[in-house]
């Protein structure tokens, strides 16, 4: 990174703070009250919305929104029904069935709290709550509620997001491949933050070519943003990931740093973001916001 | 039940299969193919999902549908939907870390067949897959998709269907009482058979007296149905059931039996079936249909 970007990096930390702030204020008011019945689970569901995440991807559908000269509190909802749908994937992916990590983002994990039952319904209600979220979006000219669900739905599902925990889950301990790893990133990374931006987008009355540009966007910046996930994995400790460190070596799992080690997989993450940069370009000075936050994830430190 | 009742209900059988092969098929087409990749996830999710189901709450959506003056067919997207979020209900009430039981409907649960880490996956896939299908049912005047969804989210999520679960997993060992039963039934069981009605209903432009009328028909019923169900689990064996009988007992669960015994029970469910019975009366000849799958539930011995 040159120096000037890494300046600009700098310089887009109060934006992203600002950001996460709103969404965390829209997702207090939509998720149920810790005081409603049944109160555990409740109580559960805000326990891990609330436990300091990025907010990458809602951040990424409010500026999606606004390159596509819509207004960031049109795309709010959407903005937090994917976070939310999210958060259920980690409270299920950390599960001893599955990852089995008891770590995440810096506190004990769902069911080390609440125990295993409870965590596998904490994620089951998260996931139905980002659908009834995701129907409180307003229309646009081009899109209606029926679109903004299928696309969640679609990506969430058997297909993609879940799709890549499956490969994940039956490739630990096989041999390593270039293409599967590609095939998890894709799924498990990629298709969300492609979603994200498409949503809010979409909240924006976007046209197809714009969503095209997203989706190419999204694409690349997904598998960037996997590849450092990676590579912080193996150079970061415990305590700046906030989740178990080394934990990919450990499981055996296939990761790039495994397969091409650190420099490669670095310039890959570069090579990545520069692709995910030109898709931008249709976007001209709108998409600087998205282009700035791209710059910003190649950065990161955790 | 009467003579002639019986006999209706006899007489409903060829119906209510004619119906349930029509849902069948349709989820046939909805589902992704058990070749889609990964092949294991769509594989489980058919398992569990082509396991000889009454298919209930889809005939429920399509039968109100019909007494609203609308086609079945125009239905057909929310009575599947309300399906397979029933059975992802059931795969994951089934984990070991849940109500831990090893057959349903006559066959192992998806855990004993899959693993329990793809169980959970398979529950979330079919979840997902819901609100994909929920989101595919066309619009009528008065609802869109926008309601579609938010109905089947609600009675989903949390406050419904999830808590119930809450309350069932934080009930075992607890003293019984009729007021947490009650809840539990209604959380459980009696929300999603409404919602089923309410679905097929309002894409059959439903007015907001009919869907008043559904809800107090489908709250009886429900609970009705329950009650039957917690008889058929103190009085049949696991060979007719299909799932494991006595396990209510085994588990120290609240049911209506243990609470008021059998006979009290019986009449209990009587009382309710009447109370739905009631609620159908505006819908005139219209909702006859919906009157005799609640005296076939009745009568019902698995």
């Amino acid at each position: 990174m040159k120096s000037s970007e890494r300046a600009r990096a700098v310089e887009l930390k109060p934006y992203l703070a600002a950001r996460a702030k709103e969404v965390d204020a829209a997702l207090d008011q939509f998720l149920p009250k810790k005081t409603a019945a049944p109160g555990t689970i409740h109580a559960a569901m805000r326990y891990t919305v609330f436990a300091g995440g990025k907010r990458l991807r809602p951040i990424l559908a409010l500026a999606a929104a606004e390159a596509c000269g819509g207004k960031a509190e049109d795309a709010i909802a959407p903005a937090c029904a994917v976070e939310v749908l999210h958060t259920y994937s980690l409270v299920h992916d950390d599960l001893p069935c599955m990852d089995d990590d008891d770590l995440r983002r810096g506190r004990p994990t769902c069911h080390k709290v609440y125990g295993e039952g409870m965590a596998v319904l904490t994620g089951d209600a998260l996931l139905t709550e980002a659908f009834y979220i995701l129907a409180q979006t307003p229309a646009s000219d081009r899109y209606g509620v029926r679109h903004y669900v299928a696309e969640l739905a679609l990506t969430g599902g058997s297909r993609h997001l879940i799709g890549g925990q499956v490969l994940d889950l039956e490739g630990e301990g096989q041999k390593p491949s270039k293409a599967r790893l590609l095939k998890i990133h894709e799924a498990k990374t990629a298709a969300l933050l492609t979603t994200s931006l498409r949503l809010g987008a979409m909240t924006a009355n976007a046209t197809p070519k714009q969503l095209e540009a997203l989706t190419t966007f999204g694409h690349a910046l997904g598998l960037a943003f996997q590849v450092i996930d990676d590579i912080l994995d193996v150079t970061q400790s415990t305590e700046v990931l906030g989740k178990t460190a080394g934990k990919d070596a450990e499981a055996a799992k296939t990761t790039y740093p495994a397969l091409f080690g650190l420099a490669k997989s670095r310039k890959e993450a570069a090579r990545l973001t520069k692709e995910a940069l030109d898709a931008l370009k249709p976007f001209g000075k709108k998409g600087e916001r998205l282009a700035e936050i791209a710059h910003y994830l190649l950065d990161r430190e955790y």
